[in-house]
């Protein structure tokens, strides 16, 4: 049974999602649906590229991903399916899927053309529901990917930009706050692992605060209510706070400016 | 292997939708239950209609689907069983099934009566889980409709009321507002495609506000910031805003009278 | 197939619960995983025990549950696997399973300890994902429990102190508040309903306020927007409000006393 997972910034109040998993399963009966997330902050592709990035390594090979994050839809923006070898990632060509795309084995980039495989009658609004779920579910069921696009050397590329290290401060910024209020960082873990022991106190500037944290292993290291950096389950470095919320605590969100002193 | 929808307005956060699916899966095991939402306006019963309307085409045949927004449950409202030729609906008897019946090959409406496919013990507060769930997982492994309700002529009824057409003016309303901010009206796409060009500009009367609204295909031909009319993903028109919310720029909300001006 | 539930407070715009389900099926490839909640309040690991305590009676036989309310994630606490006869529980050692354990026919309880049945690179911060997820897999796929942990006596115990009788009171407290608003006390149903009969009025205290509330067997007996007790579909006492929120129109959360004077 294949494996089909859905990202987008369509909620769940909508039927949208619902609509895209009943036309993957009239292609596709027994596919094995999966939500990633559909609450990424809406038309926020950044935020979209950086929580599929950290999710395709824990799926079985032979994955399909579905990410719709599109403010473009509708318009002469292109349709992506990219080939990683052990996954499949199918999208819009706006730069979504290229951060997960690089954690691949392989790494070959189609454009969707082939409109024998869409949805019969196409909107200008949905192509989540009217493409890209119909696309990822005949891969799913072993129609070959160049029978349903061709590959291309142009597309839309995106880096997530990851923790630079410079005159001894570690530069990053806040990528992603989850529903604990963790403010994550672009900064992978080994960075700050391979200059800082656990326990080191560690000045942080953030959004032109100057504060100093504790560096621990998890949250329950810390007092109650006390900020700390830690390395959060996706290997990046977070700012938390032990039974409450960083971003209620220092009202500093999405996009901000992080650097560390070491 | 049966495929069971479900759409309730009971959220998230509660156990009473997994509560749903347990009782089904003791009854139809490889049951494959999709979620259509659990978002709907609590007590909302029109808006719960219109989403299960907009989304029946979508499954495959042979799905049931379950809708449970419900204030009157535990009082003498009935429950039915609505066998649409394509599909099978499951719900409460207070207009919530009708407009999405009207979309199958038939319509043969059923009270639920025979208590042996209930579940054990049933609640006055959750028909929901104690009825409609084990009916619709008896119905998703075979048995007959007739077997479990009685065939009835008299239930309650619901129009959405689609868009009227009257002195060269197209009046509906807001039924729907979606994550985006979108104000989704009543008015079916192609009442206004017949009638304008992608381009017009048109004078749109919404709660007492008077505006211009260019018709557009999709969202991203507008600018960024402004407002635009365009037919969503489900043929209905829709109030947008390029890379914004229609909600948060107009506070117009469900229930709101819109008049399009030719 | 197996079934495997998850519940959290891990909320649902990270992709925390996507990748436990990504984890779940590279060890049990066509495992059922049915979400109970992710919404629980972060860290509040009584509500958490109750939803799973009212819960687990409705699923099939063989279900293994996964609850992760863990605010002491990476310290000393340990990770159990609870064998209950028909179901198995897995999560932290802090009182979350305990409810639900003591519904079981029996009640064995492991620690956690082969790391062999751990995901490779186990982080501090997240063992929903690195040892909950594919111990319970593994048990789901049939490995023997006592492969997986040795059986221990000591563990931390939770009790969800049901509702108590005391001088022609009953006395309990809201332990959950649903969607609609309901105040749902760890009063059990027959408590009330061996004392009082539908329609009696009774004397109601909660965190200060002294009211009058009918019993009803459910909300549509009580005029619109009028207060109401009655006993919710999972058997415990509540304070409703018919057609609106008794959370809004009492302004009275979780953790509030409760007193019914008969």
């Amino acid at each position: 049974m294949a494996i089909i997972t859905l990202l987008t910034d369509f909620g769940q109040r909508d039927p949208y999602v619902a609509q895209m998993k009943g036309v993957v399963m009239r292609i596709c009966r027994d596919a094995i649906i999966v939500d990633i997330t559909h609450e990424i902050i809406p038309q926020n592709i950044e935020q979209g590229a950086f929580i599929l990035y950290t999710t395709v390594p824990y799926f079985p090979p032979g994955t399909v991903h579905v990410a719709v994050v599109d403010p473009g839809v509708g318009t002469e923006r292109k349709g992506l399916i990219i080939d990683c070898g052990d996954y499949v990632l199918v999208g819009p060509d706006n730069g979504l899927l290229l951060p997960a795309a690089r954690r691949g084995k392989k790494f070959d980039v189609y454009e969707i053309t082939n409109r024998r495989y869409f949805m019969e009658g196409v909107t200008h609004t949905f192509h989540g529901r009217d493409i890209f779920a119909p696309v990822a579910a005949h891969i799913a069921r072993g129609v070959e990917i160049r029978e349903i696009g061709r590959k291309i050397d142009e597309y839309v590329d995106m880096s997530l930009g990851f923790g630079k290290v410079r005159d001894g401060k570690i530069e990053g910024k806040i990528v992603h706050i989850d529903r604990f209020g963790n403010l994550i960082t672009n900064i992978e873990g080994r960075t700050l692992l391979d200059r800082a022991k656990y326990g080191k106190v560690i000045d942080v500037e953030i959004g032109g605060l100057q504060l100093k944290m504790p560096f621990y292993k998890s949250y329950g290291y810390a007092g109650e209510n006390e900020l700390l950096l830690t390395i959060g389950g996706n290997g990046f470095v977070e700012i938390g706070v032990n039974m409450g919320s960083a971003f209620e605590k220092l009202k500093k969100g999405m996009g901000e400016r992080v650097t560390l002193a070491l």
